[in-house]
């Protein structure tokens, strides 16, 4: 494993990151659970769909081939959605069908209930435009017993759910979302809803961190807020070590409060980096323990969302295989000067195809990443941008 | 109520929708339960943030304009985040700070630890940077007690979530989500699963529905599948007129088992419409009881789906306040020709800013649905679309 000490840059910090996440893990889950989940297997289908020459429209069932175009049919039957006619029906003799229904033995033509005149018990054909087969939906038409018919890979939409189901599925390997762990750390923190005391501040970023796994259906199998003592950091740290990943909060810089990597260390965590070449959220920290992934992010919340989409995202998409939000390029709005050296994150929002940089880019404030539905990233070396200029734009919405 | 008889236009269909849907409904929630929905109030801070003047980075808090630029700074305490120093820093006294915690009474000004000297008891400045004010952040400098700092209809994306955390908001008024009902009709159905008998197919539409409301975080509160059985049908759904939104399949054409429409008359619903100008999904029939939309849509997968992301979808987002999917105008792939009279939806495929039509549009069939990730809509008076056409398409995912 490498181990990095000093400050790296961005895709040096995105590649050590993908390299350290583990093969994809698979499991087996209901229909209905695959939703959203890529498929882990090739499907082949086990049935014919339809499974039998079947009737598209309401109206009456004949052989085509035996009928002389002109003779009136007598009807000897009915068939509905559902049932099943073991008899055969002869030349010159057809069956009231309805739509869904198999067709009898000795038929493969339906000709359309709008298309015929009753008389007595038989019938009349008025169809020009009738010819062999018309209004059946033939056997395997669909889907053929054995066909492969879905590719390992395959995002599993709510059309493909539906088609699965229809081809009698109930059961499919997909990839596990991982268990996720959050971690807060800070002396300072007062959750929603109470009343702030001298020095206080509310807990922001486990709602942040958790509203960001629910937008992509994970829910955190544990949130933890602790105080900045060591002591109970390396407990709650050691308790949570069977997730597959483990986010924490705060205490990440180099002052004598910043105590999560110290502890990450004690509890046997390799460090793989420490600090990047951004802003927000220089202090990033990542760190692997057998199979859990560790990621410390710095305690601003515009930081830690920033740090989330950019880096613990890709490392979620890894395990469902899945891609979550639009990566795109866009022109910039307007013109943009930075300092050179650091890769800016900015909290932006699309419009008439150019992407706007909000205001208030401070890694303490929220206001702004409140109303984004983007982060657009200016390179490290770059200094100035001018309106028009591409920038890649990272969706979050 | 408008009540239509014959068979109408998508857009008319589409209107007498919307002109049906109830006012939005409001619930109060908690702040992680308001994930991905749409505020439906102002919020006003009722706190100051940050809260306090604070500090930005580790380092050394003083009063910027009683010190003479050079003269050593005597430390006199500490102060780290979550605490709160009650004394009054004196001139030539600095306190060591670290980031998050509150300036004490007498500063103003912080210097980064890396820009000092320490001897002693004192510490040497040297930072010609400085000035007052730097590496603090100012209380108020977000948001002041009393601003308004979100607007009504405003998503609530994480970071929203996050920074209603940070102004401590813990609940909140949200647009509602409907309540769903799904009755599936019709005796060929079989679980997936299970061995198809003679004249059986597998039960696929509860399945595409509830897969499609998931997608939208809804979960149904009901699934009903029902055989072809007047009294059967108008039982079920009476014991399900108290949703918001009823969703029914299959039985709705004209045929002698299409018992829905002349069921739901029985209850009491209220035909709105029967029948629109369109493939798929053409005996689309929508009706209303006291608050209850009731959607009867053609049992074929595709017409469902269809159905649901064209008509369904629109009145849910009236309830929820909230757009799901883009909608955009692209440029076909390649030349297509229709029959002219009804309005095409085709399950279409994006890549690389054009749309293909892909195979397989027969309304029985959904393998080609389960790799679409838009629904092209082509005119109902077009019979001939060239390759660069543009048409609307609605992404459904």
């Amino acid at each position: 494993m490498q181990i990095t000490l000093g400050i790296i840059n961005v895709s040096e910090a995105k590649k050590l990151i993908l390299e350290s996440c583990i093969t994809a893990k698979i499991e087996n889950v209901s229909l209905l659970e695959a939703t959203g989940s890529v498929l882990a297997e090739k499907i082949n289908s086990v049935v014919n769909t339809p499974p039998f020459d079947q009737a598209a429209m309401d109206g009456y069932a004949f052989d085509f081939d035996s009928w002389d175009r002109k003779s009136v049919l007598t009807v000897s039957g009915e068939v509905q959605a559902g049932n099943f006619s073991s008899a055969t029906v002869k030349s010159f003799e057809t069956v009231r069908i309805f739509t869904g229904a198999p067709l009898p033995t000795g038929t493969d033509t339906v000709v359309m209930q709008e298309k015929i005149i009753v008389v007595g018990k038989t019938i009349c054909i008025q169809d020009n435009l009738l010819v062999k087969g018309s209004n059946v939906r033939r056997e395997g038409s669909q889907t053929i017993k054995g066909e492969l018919v879905m590719q390992k890979g395959q995002l599993l939409t709510p059309a493909a759910i539906s088609f699965l189901a229809s081809i009698g599925v109930d059961k499919l390997n997909v990839y596990s979302k991982p268990s996720v762990s959050i971690i807060v750390t800070g002396d300072e923190l007062m959750p929603p809803g109470r009343i702030l005391s001298n020095g206080q501040i509310y807990e922001s970023n486990s709602f942040g961190l958790t509203a960001a796994l629910n937008q992509i259906n994970i829910s955190p199998v544990s949130i933890d807020i602790v105080n900045d003592e060591e002591a109970e950091i390396i407990k709650t740290i050691t308790s949570r070590l069977s997730t597959d990943i483990l986010i924490l909060t705060g205490g990440v810089s180099v002052g004598n409060y910043d105590l999560v990597p110290s502890s990450l260390k004690q509890c046997g965590v390799v460090q793989i980096f420490h600090k990047v070449k951004q802003k927000p959220g220089k202090p990033l920290y990542f760190g692997k323990i057998n199979q859990t992934l560790v990621f410390a992010l710095p305690g601003n919340p515009a930081a830690v969302l920033t740090c989330f989409y950019e880096y613990v995202l890709p490392a979620i998409s890894r395990f469902t295989q899945k891609q979550y939000f639009r990566r795109l390029q866009m022109p910039l709005a307007s013109d943009f000067r930075k300092k050179p050296g650091l890769t800016f994150f900015l909290k932006g929002k699309t419009k008439y195809h150019e992407v706007i940089i909000l205001n208030n880019q401070e890694s303490y404030m929220m206001n702004s990443f409140a109303m984004a539905d983007c982060i657009l990233e200016l390179e490290e070396d770059k200094e100035l941008y001018k309106k028009g200029d591409l920038v890649n734009v990272s969706m979050i919405v």
